[in-house]
């Protein structure tokens, strides 16, 4: 009996479809290796870094290093351009002129409306959350965009023929391709990402500018370090994201100041209910984005006074994975010596919670649920 | 042959001191472990809340339990306050009418310009940087400051013998007290402690919004979810913080607000070169404030992929343990589907960094120093 024809089983199953990667870092690389082991493609890659375009070639990233851009395009039926934030417009405008009709296109930059000028029907704008940005091609791994969100922004212009190719070749690398408004994307961004990112360079300066002449900063609990972990980012890549995303930083830092004023308001008339409801809020907020969000279950948080020592955060770790619980999120805060410190951990729902409760206080260190 | 009094031993040490912790919770039991265990003392405690009060006395953390306030205040030589912040003041002033001359009584307030108006040669404002506020007396321990900065706002009338008395018994906690003018601790605690607070609430209320109507948040790095840690922070606590340390906190604001117009002005006109020293800037503040400032030499950071499964926290902390290599702070970064992660490891000094990266390398997890 002769199989028959699912519509998983496409044109891109059939013969080995070709892609071409321009730019084959960590992001460019992990695509050509997902491309390669999961899809059955045929992959051709080009970078101006020739070092980088034979490294890619010696992991098995790329099939074929491309001689230069043309040629590396030649024949291609779906294209990433996986350049820096400030070379993606130029680049695909570029490659536009050189692929034919039946392929598409797409990019993986962090924000969306600079590439929604393209109005080409070829041009589907994309962005996967997955990848450290810094990393090179070494680091490249098929399996990076397993679970991932990968946002795409077509347009009106854009051909659904080539929007469903894309997509289908994204789902086959594990990732979970989402259609969103470009506009929509990059508020997005600029509120759970670039405006993140600027507040902890704020709070590092202001911190700074407080300890003036005394650099040392006292253990103050997490809540400095945990806010401003993402400090002084890679500027070669932040300055251009910051740029890219201006308007819609510029709104959020707008919102940002309208929210602080009002917060400035009940400070200085002492209003103690105003201020308890808007904490409140924000607890409720942030478990309905996480707890719901990240995780598809509410999280919980457990609270563990350790001795800092070698050793100590295996023996927990250890011992809530024989028990079958994973650790969904974690963070150690030392004292200021170093000495003993307070691991968080967050448990995704009530059952692995309370076995992870449990398990811990068997182990004998004081265990809180905040 | 006698032995020679040193300059530790003392009148502290001859006849076993005698103190007194109104407020048994984390903090007043922990104080009442440590003194018993450490100092030799002999501790009375009170609380408002009798079943508290039977716990710490059942945990050993006191030795009588008052009948009430001026009973367990009687024959003291030191005196703890460890009620909530909004009772601080006005238990001190009412403890010190029921104290002799030679008693010294100090608080563990988070904020400390509101108890510098004691102006009574008995007071020495304390505020200890060690734990949970949260937690109750069953999560005391004497070894909680073991290596805390505790600071103390003495002012110009507090008598000079009794704060060596109280200094002398928080270094036998641990404890490393550091004298600091009232002013310059609400202002440090406004930007390391309560700003952060503010900003992570203000973080979740932006995002809330932005998503409005569509409460799930994509998985888009850790900075979101870092910088929202401590949103909606117990609301019983956390009001009275903002509003004790109100001014000191609106200074806070205000300059925030400053920065954010410099940065709005910056993106306004893409001024390239401005926000790359901007951001190169909160990088080398970051490095001094907490590389030298927590840990005494500086942080390096790894990042480690890893497969989001139960055990691989603990393969790679247990690694890290058996080769000597003490993990200063850690953060996991699960992906949207919770299969996969990143996990960020602190390590301190060059030698601990380089051997980390050695050790993990040899589990064959992909690791970058970024």
């Amino acid at each position: 009996m002769p199989d028959a024809p699912t519509s998983a089983s496409s044109d891109l199953e059939r013969p080995a479809p070709r892609i071409a990667i321009l730019g084959v870092g960590l992001i460019g690389g992990s695509i050509g290796l997902a491309a390669r082991e999961r899809a059955g493609a045929t992959v051709t890659g080009f970078d101006p870094d020739r070092e980088v375009l034979a490294k890619a070639l010696t992991l098995g990233a790329i099939d074929h290093a491309g001689d230069d851009l043309s040629s590396a395009l030649s024949d291609a039926q779906v294209v990433f351009v996986a350049a820096p934030v400030g070379a993606l417009a130029q680049t695909v405008k570029t490659a536009l002129g050189h692929i034919g009709s039946d392929c598409v296109i797409s990019d993986v930059g962090s924000t969306k409306r600079v590439m929604a000028q393209m109005n080409d029907e070829r041009f589907v704008g994309g962005h996967p959350l997955a990848g450290a940005e810094t990393a090179g091609v070494e680091y490249a791994r098929a399996d990076l965009f397993e679970g991932a969100t990968w946002y795409l922004t077509p347009s009106s212009a854009t051909s659904g023929v080539l929007y469903e190719r894309l997509h289908r070749l994204l789902v086959s690398f594990g990732a979970q391709p989402q259609a969103i408004d470009p506009g929509a994307h990059d508020r997005l961004m600029a509120c759970v990402s670039h405006l993140p990112h600027v507040l902890a360079n704020l709070l590092v300066a202001q911190a700074a500018s407080v300890l003036e002449g005394d650099a040392r900063l006292p253990a103050t609990g997490p809540s400095f370090r945990d806010a401003t972990r993402v400090a002084g980012a890679n500027s070669a890549i932040w300055t251009d994201i910051y740029l890219s995303n201006s308007d819609a930083l510029i709104a959020a830092v707008d919102e940002t100041v309208r929210q602080l004023a009002e917060l400035r308001t009940a400070l200085t008339h002492g209003e103690r209910n105003a201020i308890t409801a808007w904490n409140e809020r924000a607890l409720t907020d942030r478990e309905a984005l996480l707890g719901t969000g990240l995780h598809g279950e509410r999280v919980h948080e457990l609270r563990v006074s350790v001795p800092n020592r070698p050793g100590v955060i295996a023996e927990i770790a250890l011992q809530l994975g024989r028990g079958g619980v994973n650790i969904v999120d974690m963070a150690l805060s030392p004292s200021a010596d170093n000495s003993q410190g307070v691991v968080a951990l967050w448990l995704g729902g009530e059952a692995q919670a309370s076995r992870a409760l449990e398990l811990i206080t068997a182990l004998s260190f004081p265990v809180t649920r905040p």
